[in-house]
């Protein structure tokens, strides 16, 4: 295999260290913790992993650690790819190395079911170096398996005694953290000697609260977007005639559009929570983007840009509705619905729906409809990543556009062009801030293994500090959790952290969206830099710099 | 307007600048040159402009020149966007400034309408700088006019009259230089004292051959796409679930998708090139790919990548076939096909074919055969762009993949995933080579301007070398050009470069493409780097240093 320039000079790239990190580390404990809701049922649930202290690693005394042991560690990639997982993996392997030169690292193939099936490949030094700074989870692949029930936590357990691993570190987004907490609480309450650490992943962004400040992939997978969009945005106000309606990947939050706007610029961006808390309809929103449209071509200028979260169709208070009604009609009618002819079945389906859902399902294009009623997964349930919510506004902003021509109202052309932009970022090369980030997670993970603690996630903080002033730590995952209603039952989860509306970043967006709507004040943030000044290689997303500004930080120029 | 540390940092950028343009430079003149086809019908279309001789720019004495007159020119953006088009501008602009402080340069307005209705702005110092490095033609934009009629030219020459302008300079493809070359013709024919020089500018590499070396912008398109695809491979490659099919922008060549392909080494790449000079049939293509599925099954590899070139489907002799007859019907009996029910629409239009096409019709998906028979510009004809080649072949395969698997010669999954890069890379920041390249070619057009030649093109040669080393000078138009039928009647042209299946690039790619498709042996070329070392941040592409190999440069770490 015949390796690229960049990627043997990434391979030399050394990350840069927390300076508490370094040399030997001591952990310091502070006060008890509860949960942050319903403390009773959280307590109940997790007897033995409840209201265990956060830890910070500080600057310890070298000599102080004569005897310590070898650390055999495992390590199972969970969900969806982000950029820095194998530095995580990199960070454990030298943690534990650095501690014990005879620990061993075993990676689970696949995700979670490597574990249940005992599948997995001891991570040497050639192969973790082979893998350094890298993009992809491809050094030991992942899978969606959920670790959730007594058999699969006894079958892991098997391979856990067979290989003596003291910790096993799972790296994953929220879902994947909460089954860590409850795999941790189990072993310990059978006295299984094994630890579980979680660590934050995913591009979503929207695994981050008090205690944690991003989720690693996100910084990457946003700027590798926001590249694609400047691209395209210097491309619409060079050719001055098509408006491009451009979906970007993030399913149940809206993190991932707004840092790319923050970061670009776009004439016209939708941002689901607000759409959801604001009770704004399907048509209000196409009204929105077709009075921009409209004045934007008072102005001479046909041509625009709109972005649009993945999940925003899931948040429109109408097709909620709809897609519910259309489950609960097809879960026994759906051979019927098949051998309706196709050119019968849109009358059809109308004819089934109460009116106010009729009415809306008639005003889709045939395409959405058609997937609305028959693309869904084997629960029967709609498979929202396959709506094509960029073209079903490219439809609708259309339509409307030809009303307010009729009225006299609109005189211009609307050309449209749609796009994705998903799979290009979730397994970039990692921007520098999550090649350290994640290189920082994975050490600490080594820290949290050594002080012998269990259900904890690793922590680095102060990220928009230097790297050698972030604050590594460990914050007990059951700190983090909440009582939710899912799939019928109450849950323990992590709160999903949606984009808060009250926050800066979303502030910061809504007070300039106006100006952007009707200039055209692109900005282009140009690809991913390794080599150049601090400012252009280091700087994290705008969205953690609004969220937590720096004293040295200068935000108005980003 | 917010600029981002990117824009600021990439504004300080100075191009480096070929030895010979960087003092006094002289222009040495060569042998008297002819058209590399029908000498004779050239030579009578050019009677003023055929036969000038190939020009060479060297070091000249300094203190020669005391007598230099100022410079007025004028610059039109022609065409689809290519990275470093303003560069070529700002070249023009710093190369008539060193020649005399007092010359001027004029920018025409979206394209060559902007010489034809007299719009244009001055491009002052404060302009130029604005847009130094920059990717985009929104300086002063770029339009799709052909120069082609007397009167465009009389009215073009009242407003270079009115401006005082010595030169224009047209940035364009292969029939935007054609152009240049019929008007320059014509303004010498009347003697209208003004000279044309022409910018060999397409992303799709179709522009060059024993003078041109290569055109620019299609190192930097081809670097954001190899970036992108390689991050869809590593994604590929982690998720070990999905096909990726991926269409690439470049229609009438394949050179985009090969130069992808060298970079990244996806499973399989179809080059039109091929396709038509072997007489592959869309069956034969979609057999070879469906059988590199089943391999990759049955070794476990559900999963691979796909490149189709953008024009794939114009090169088909079939799809060529049933396009022409469908072209033919539908200019008489378009209402007639308009007025048939949406569901009849496929009966009616097989039943009107013939028996031959007919079957090709019937074989092609519903979205697929309508967009052939209904998404037609304003003369008919069929809008190539629009045809979703990509989903087209995922269709096909997994029709011929449950045939296979009815056969028992096939067991496995076929997901996929299609993706369209084109947008994103034609405005890009160029790279430092494209940067290099367009502001050498712009000083070279100021030193044709000084030279008092017109119909020359601007050339800039030596390219895979240090740009120090690279040769600059000017190439008569006249001299790449041959007769070729377009639109019924026989033109003179310069010929397009299609990919040579007996060139390096093709010849590496076939060598390596059984491995590339039964192995998973992806290269991840990552972002275009700008600061780095001068191996990452200045290489030209795979495609130029195998068609140009330098002395010093190693093949095979490319």
């Amino acid at each position: 295999m015949i390796k690229s320039a960049m990627q043997q000079y990434r391979a030399t790239y050394s990350p840069k260290l927390p300076k508490a990190l370094r040399g030997a580390v001591k952990a310091v404990s502070g006060a008890q913790t509860k949960s942050i809701g319903c403390e009773e049922d959280i307590r109940l649930l997790f007897p033995n992993t409840f209201g265990m202290p956060e830890l910070t690693f500080e600057t310890g005394e070298e000599n102080a650690k004569k005897e310590a042991k070898p650390i055999n560690a495992g390590v199972i990639l969970s969900g969806g790819q982000a950029p820095g997982g194998h530095n995580v993996i990199a960070g454990i392997f030298d943690g534990i190395k650095k501690i014990h030169p005879d620990s061993h690292l075993y990676g689970f193939l696949m995700g979670p079911d490597g574990l249940i099936n005992h599948q997995y490949k001891e991570l040497t030094a050639d192969i973790i170096d082979d893998y350094r700074n890298t993009g992809g989870f491809d050094m030991i692949g992942s899978g969606r398996t959920k670790l959730e029930t007594k058999e699969q936590f006894d079958l892991g357990l098997e391979i856990i005694q067979k290989l003596n691993i003291d910790v096993l570190v799972i790296i994953g987004g929220d879902d994947s953290n909460t089954n860590a907490a409850i795999l941790a609480e189990y072993y310990k309450s059978i006295n299984a000697p094994v630890q579980v650490i979680g660590c934050p992943k995913t591009i979503d962004g929207d695994l981050k609260n008090a205690q944690i400040e991003t989720s690693f992939g996100f910084d990457t997978a946003t700027k590798v977007y926001s590249e694609v969009i400047g691209n395209t945005l210097r491309d619409c106000d060079s050719a001055k005639k098509y408006w491009h309606f451009i979906k970007l990947m993030g399913r149940s939050a809206s993190h991932i559009a707004l840092e790319c706007a923050l970061q670009t610029h776009p004439n016209v961006t939708v941002i689901s929570e607000e759409v959801e808390q604001n009770n704004i309809t399907l048509k209000e929103i196409v009204d929105y983007i077709a009075k921009i449209v409209a004045k934007r071509a008072q102005n001479g200028e046909n041509f625009g840009t709109v972005l649009i979260p993945e999940g925003l169709i899931e948040f429109l208070p109408s097709i909620k509705k709809l897609i519910a009604e259309l489950n609960d009609y097809l879960v026994d009618h759906e051979e019927e619905y098949r051998r309706v002819p196709e050119e019968e079945k849109h009358d059809y389906m109308t004819s089934k729906l109460s009116a106010e859902n009729a009415e809306v399902y008639a005003s889709l294009p045939d395409s959405v409809a058609r997937q609305l009623a028959l693309d869904r997964d084997s629960h029967g349930n709609v498979q929202v990543s396959l709506i094509e919510t960029e073209k079903l506004l490219v439809y609708l902003v259309g339509k409307r556009l030809e009303e307010m021509r009729k009225a006299g109202k609109y005189n211009g052309k609307f050309s449209t062009i749609t796009h994705f932009f998903g799979y290009e970022g979730r397994c970039s090369m990692p921007s520098n801030f999550d090649a350290n980030y994640c290189y920082a997670l994975g050490r600490t993970a080594a820290c949290l293994a050594e002080s012998g603690v269990t259900g904890y996630m690793s922590t680095v903080r102060n990220t928009t500090a230097k790297p050698e002033e972030w604050i590594a730590g460990g914050v007990p995952i059951v700190m983090m959790m909440d009582m939710e209603r899912r799939h019928g039952s109450m849950k323990p989860v992590i709160r999903k952290a949606l984009v808060d509306l009250e926050g800066a970043p979303y502030r910061y967006f809504s007070e300039h969206r106006k100006e952007w709507a009707l200039k055209t004040h692109y900005r282009y943030p140009g690809p991913i830099q390794f080599f150049g000044p601090d400012e252009l290689c280091d700087k994290p997303s705008i969205t953690l710099s609004l969220e937590h500004p720096h004293k040295n930080s200068d935000i108005e120029t980003f």
